[in-house]
């Protein structure tokens, strides 16, 4: 039974780069972290160890940097869409380039109130993604959120679960839910705002988290996805993965006291954890 | 030549904590990360594995929370204080009790624009912290901010610096300065408002550091340092420690191109660390 | 247009476990990190908050514990043949079952050159892996390693490759090659040695890696595959992901000093990804 | 009340290297992280940004590579000597120069059951570490290990503790005890055998670890330091930093079932953290 090479990709990956755009004074910045892969014809790559078809993976990164300096840089999907596009026309034996970016947030230093015009301080914990996925045929774009961190004090209960022998869960209608919200959109087409759309889906996340009379995080879960797709049609369907980062209550019986929900253990080992997509039919 | 047991220190770490205090569905929350411990007449532990003065570190956990149901939790400061008091008086061993306190930030999530009642995002990558450093004579009290990452784009330089046989680097009148802002502040006395205090320390680390025409990271630690001590009476001294993070103009001559303070490479290896404390005389 | 549920899943993630045995006086641990997921007809639980078909997540976690107790561990991969069994048997709305377990390693401490019975020190870095995908029609096993970090000072090259206007990278026949492996393998069946046929693969993997004549990291890559799929039979592919950790040769020039291979600049950021699969045809 | 500058300093941390030894096909390699920092009389660059007196930290780290091609690299103890010795020598300003560093361990991949002349592995999770206080009267070494992670399953108790109200914590004659080593000596002197010394006070720590008949991780500690000191002459005092990594033995009774010291849940959050100096009197 002969041995044989199956998929395979390579790239550059925790390529960092800060873009700073300047207009009289009024500085603008940008900062991403991309991985960049390849994936085509490398067969004898690896198996005659012939680098004729390969690009450096240093080629790769700076590549960036060039494109940076000669696009402005409206948004990580716009500048990854360049990268693509640049890629595909240089390699002909490049089938698939995925670019996948993860942005820092920054926002204004408020001086006297007013927004500085060239200091700025980290925006959240949040990070803003893009993963663009493209072949020879098109280009699918996907935006994201990742580490958007929640809580609801109200409106939130489990009940009315399975139980087996080793079910000890008490039924709870008035929990705590927290999660760590990562989202991942993916858009009909290339024709999109996708600043304001971010923004847009971040807000809509939120409120559906709020607003929500949870069931359990997999209704809620559900609710966030159908909140963003009602409201924004360009959007094909969305991915979110939620981890159920658990705030116990506190048992401070041995200590002859009560806790009417007001003492609680957060924990991050173990979580539960809840994925689904929400997508139109 | 005998061998003895020098200083030491025992106590509890990462105890976790989320308070909620709830008024006619306004929620209120407080979540904070504890490490306390204990110094006293602990030499027979070690030397002779008796334990009779030794209060379990489980125990410290327990009063942990016994204690946040007990009192209202006001700010990590007060909470520390009752901690405190509560040790000294219930173990006589003791002679030393330190309360290192990091508070993760929340802040409302909006619905429509408006702040929602029970329902919560985290507020920034920054953390609060408290160190209170009891003995039987008083406490000291020092508030804190760590992980505040801020950016300046303009008015910040470094020339005239000393040079060697391996001193390669440029002089620079334009430079990107950006820094993890660590700061650590001691509080004359016990009567601070330290919520509006630490809000108000907050905004001035800020405003010094973007309004601050900067000749070194030096010149800028002492600048924040100043302004502090300046506009907040209570406050005798504080220490500020600030990676200089650097981000480097990239050279993009090999591709033809001339780069204009625009495309910058950020790392984190390695880099400068500037510490220092401004104090009154 | 209507909106639903697509692909679906939860479970309970960072489950940790210590599963000591003790035979008079000689112990054995093993220690085990778990994330479990089902998926199944679990639709209403999203739209309509309807639980009935859930089993908790903690229930989930109760059930490693008392599974543990219940069987002696041999591997990780029997434990997790007996939670998938168990899972399938108790609940007829799952129909698939993940089991992820990471295992950190220990060796016992050497006292006078000879192992001790109940004391241990970790083994290593690296973790022991596997990855159980059950289905109502049977479970396919992979085993791994992750984390396991190399280095060859010799062997390795990177010529020959691709060029363009980008391109700055010189030819190298000697350079550093390092890398993290993290390899994944497929088991044909269920009857197999896992504990020696893991070492064994461990160790052909690295003897391959500081054996191979290497003209870039695909090459060795491949050479490793190889090596593995002609050691052990019962192993149908195995996957690798190799970044590059890049030890850049540092130029001295600027001081008057040659560098002849002897001081290096270790950079995580950026880092070339090198991933494929080797597999029987 | 005027404000002043306080105690401050300077440098340049995260500076990697690797420095490898070439001999006729035989390598050897050293990988080191290095933290550099200077005290002197620096106050007008604080205040009034003159940088005459500042080598950069730039400068700072371009040394460290230039000395490390000139000198044979021993030991990270030799190399941080030379680092002092150069820098007092060229920086009239400096009065203080610590440096502090951390080592990466590899050990030989073993092909056929030999060592590779020129492939390695890393060779534990533990590090390595040196920190040389300098100033112009000498120098202080001290070596140290961090990161040894250790476990016993027998020979651990805890018992007759103080109690109080808050106290539920059961005596225990039988638990596991596990800690991640952190230890730091200080040298007599600076004529030492530093890659034995290191070796041999690694296993002393251990072997004390693992024979000790424990009644506390306090009693451990000393044990530990005093087997050390006993051991190692030109050791002047060590200090022991030990986090009480609690494995918690499982209540299965809920199941209906014994748990006789077999499953137990690995925690970190909270932990007890031990430390303390033992040393000659």
């Amino acid at each position: 039974m002969a041995i044989r090479l199956g998929q395979n990709r390579y790239g550059k990956s925790r390529v960092r780069l800060l873009r700073a755009t300047r207009h009289d004074g009024w500085n603008e910045i940008k900062e991403l972290t991309l991985a960049i892969s390849f994936e085509g014809d490398f067969e004898t790559v690896h198996t005659k160890g012939d680098n004729s078809k390969v690009l450096p993976t240093d080629t790769i990164k700076n590549t960036v940097y060039a494109l940076a300096r000669k696009h402005p840089m409206k948004s990580a999907e716009d500048f990854a869409m360049n990268l693509i596009g640049h890629f595909f026309s240089k390699n002909e034996y490049v089938s698939r380039v995925r670019v996948d970016a993860v942005e820092d947030l920054w926002t204004r230093i408020l001086v006297d109130g007013k927004p500085h015009p060239s200091a700025f301080v980290r925006a959240g914990e949040e990070k803003r993604t893009a993963l663009l996925d493209g072949t020879r045929d098109g280009v699918a774009i996907r935006a994201g959120i990742m580490n958007l961190i929640a809580m609801k004090t109200a409106d939130s209960a489990f009940e009315g679960f399975m139980r087996d022998a080793y079910t000890t869960l008490k039924e709870d209608r008035d929990r705590i839910m927290a999660t760590s919200i990562r989202a991942r959109w993916l858009y009909d087409g290339m024709a999109i705002a996708f600043d304001s759309t971010w923004e847009g889906v971040k807000s809509a996340l939120l409120e559906a988290f709020a607003g929500h009379k949870s069931e359990s995080l997999q209704h809620t879960l559900y609710a966030m996805g159908e909140a963003v797709l009602a409201k924004f049609g360009q959007i094909r369907e969305i991915h979110l993965s939620l981890p159920n980062k658990h705030y116990n209550l506190l048992n401070l019986s041995p200590f002859g006291m009560e806790n009417p929900a007001e003492v609680f253990l957060p924990t991050d080992e173990p979580h539960g954890l809840i994925e689904g997509t929400v997508q139109r039919d």
